[in-house]
């Protein structure tokens, strides 16, 4: 059986607590990804029905283009991976109440209205195959549904009455702002470092998966060693996501070109895989790059050869062993808790993040 | 002396009380305007000076290009109304503690963002005689911004630990982009109708300056009539200074050009000055207005030509005497309060909403 190099964070625990923490190889067996997400998904299913419910409800106003652009995206078929983590969490820490929906549905809010206004930024034409709500009904009504969202998330968790989920909710929506912002400000220089870069999505994702699992051990009344403990987990594992999600805008290990592949690539999004590339590549490997994202100067077959150049250099191996380190490190924060349908289902999340092929 | 036509109001309270509401002339002795607010300004000033060095302590980051663009506009000479109302109305109400300078803060954040996001959504040029934000940084910067600022909105009031003022400022941010959505829906339709453009701008404007002014009295922990006084103080205030923003944007009563005349004009927006002169106007003037609004298609002259059909139909002056008319409530909504030089002040600030020529 294969073991995780989770070297890191070994060193930090009693090997009998790593060991725990190390319930699921992440290196074998890609095809159990969805059947690992369908665990977790089968335990909450009774409680994220309550949480679309109330996503729909709280999503009405009396000016229609807002549930419709809202509704646009809330139901395009994303995974509900942030509200899970809150339903889950809260669950694993033994909550008996109801708030758990409201905070769940607060975080899909806010994931929602960054998505609204990260399409706006990033001028983005499609999400999830599907034409973005700019694309249907503009920047503008974008940017301001996305305003809704945000005050509507506020108010939502406002009557959860909790000030330590609110705080760090709050908390959540100024980095992830702050993360678009740095990443807006490093746009298109290829010569970013990688640690610029995982500064931007430590921000811009990690922020609300962490937020979000914190937030269960937070209602759930649990103390501060098991809140930081769900924050690492929800962190690491947003890392994780986001890395995976990187190479398989290049179609990831296998370069499989699935029908979102090269998004990044024609918006010129600098991310990890780029990095690689660039730092490993002689200076006419370089040239291209400046060229196809510094520049913006795109030519037919230059997403063939930026995979190529991913491959020669292993960017893309190389980015899913980073996102491996990182799904350990999630892993071994759960270690603490004791064993439970809820943990397992965590555990296995991180396995389908990072082995997953959409 | 003149007396306010607040016919409206007086049948709903007894005589006495309403002629204590009544203790400003609104008709009279437009430049008594700057002395007005100067009165409000000099009383809270000790306070108003921690609210700027709050602002600029909470618009710190990491990032350089936020502080950078959120002080160009918070720096930019705004009148900072709204966190006045906050520290006036909880002075008024008694309140001795600190958390008034947060929320004042936490105000202005909300306005500031909002601020941001609308000059990207109307695609504007200029504030307040200066460059906005977005010819200098760009609509993507405007918009994470704005967001990081909201954020940094929501931590700051959390940090209050006052549930009721959070539920109050978190209504009010949902209500605000409503009101703008809604704006957006009905943009360049001239036929709009006078109800629905004050639905717009009770959402859009009033509702931050009622959410500002009633927190004051939620803080102070004043019974819920006080709270309710001042939510109406603020709501009607927010209507009639931004039906004078409105005239003033046509050079106001007097038709006076100043630097940011025509700008509501040069955007397209439909304001209660174009929703009176059209109503009012034979199908000649109609279809002006048509052509230069709902179509867009403006020439040399035509401002002077819109300013000359809204004094035909005493478009202007109308507006501003529907303005005296939300004025005369606003002052009638204080006067459950003990005389103090807090009332005397927030009631010639009416005074300088109305009659303000800039």
């Amino acid at each position: 059986m294969p073991v995780v190099d989770n070297s890191g964070c070994k060193a930090a625990l009693p090997e009998q607590e790593w060991r725990v923490g190390v319930v699921v190889p992440l290196d074998e067996d890609r095809g159990r990804g969805p059947n690992a997400v369908a665990e977790l998904q089968a335990l909450v299913r009774g409680e994220m029905e309550a949480v679309n419910d109330f996503i729909r409800e709280r999503m009405a106003s009396d000016v229609p283009m807002i549930p419709d652009l809202a509704s646009h995206l809330i139901n395009s078929g994303g995974k509900r991976l942030r509200p899970m983590l809150t339903i889950a969490a809260s669950k694993m820490c033994g909550y008996q109440g109801k708030d758990h929906i409201k905070l769940a549905a607060t975080v899909e809010f806010l994931h929602t209205a960054t998505l609204l206004h990260d399409d706006v930024v990033d001028e983005s034409d499609l999400r999830r195959g599907k034409e973005t709500a700019r694309m249907v009904w503009g920047n503008q009504a974008s940017v301001l549904v996305g305003d809704f969202l945000l005050g509507r998330a506020f108010k939502l968790m406002v009557e959860t009455k909790s000030l330590r989920a609110l705080e760090i909710i709050a908390d959540a929506a100024s980095i992830i702002a702050e993360g678009e912002v740095m990443q807006l400000a490093a746009a298109k220089d290829t010569s970013t470092t990688e640690d610029a870069y995982m500064r931007v999505i430590s921000a811009k994702t990690a922020a609300l998966f962490a937020a979000a699992s914190e937030i269960g051990a937070v209602i759930a009344q649990r103390d501060q060693t098991e809140a930081a403990a769900l924050h690492s987990y929800g962190r690491n594992l947003g890392i994780a996501f986001q890395l995976v999600d990187d190479a398989l805008d290049y179609g990831g290990r296998s370069a499989a070109l699935g029908k979102n592949t090269g998004d990044d690539f024609r918006e010129g999004k600098i991310t990890l895989p780029v990095v690689l590339a660039y730092r490993r590549g002689n200076s006419e490997e370089r040239a291209f790059w400046q060229r196809t994202l510094q520049q913006g100067e795109r030519r037919d077959g230059d997403l063939g050869h930026a995979i190529e150049l991913m491959q020669r250099h292993a960017a893309l191996d190389d980015t899913i062993a980073r996102a491996k380190h990182y799904g350990a490190i999630a892993i071994d924060a759960l270690a603490i808790f004791p064993e439970s349908p809820y943990r397992v289902a965590l555990t296995k999340l991180v396995e389908f993040c990072i082995n997953r092929n959409h």
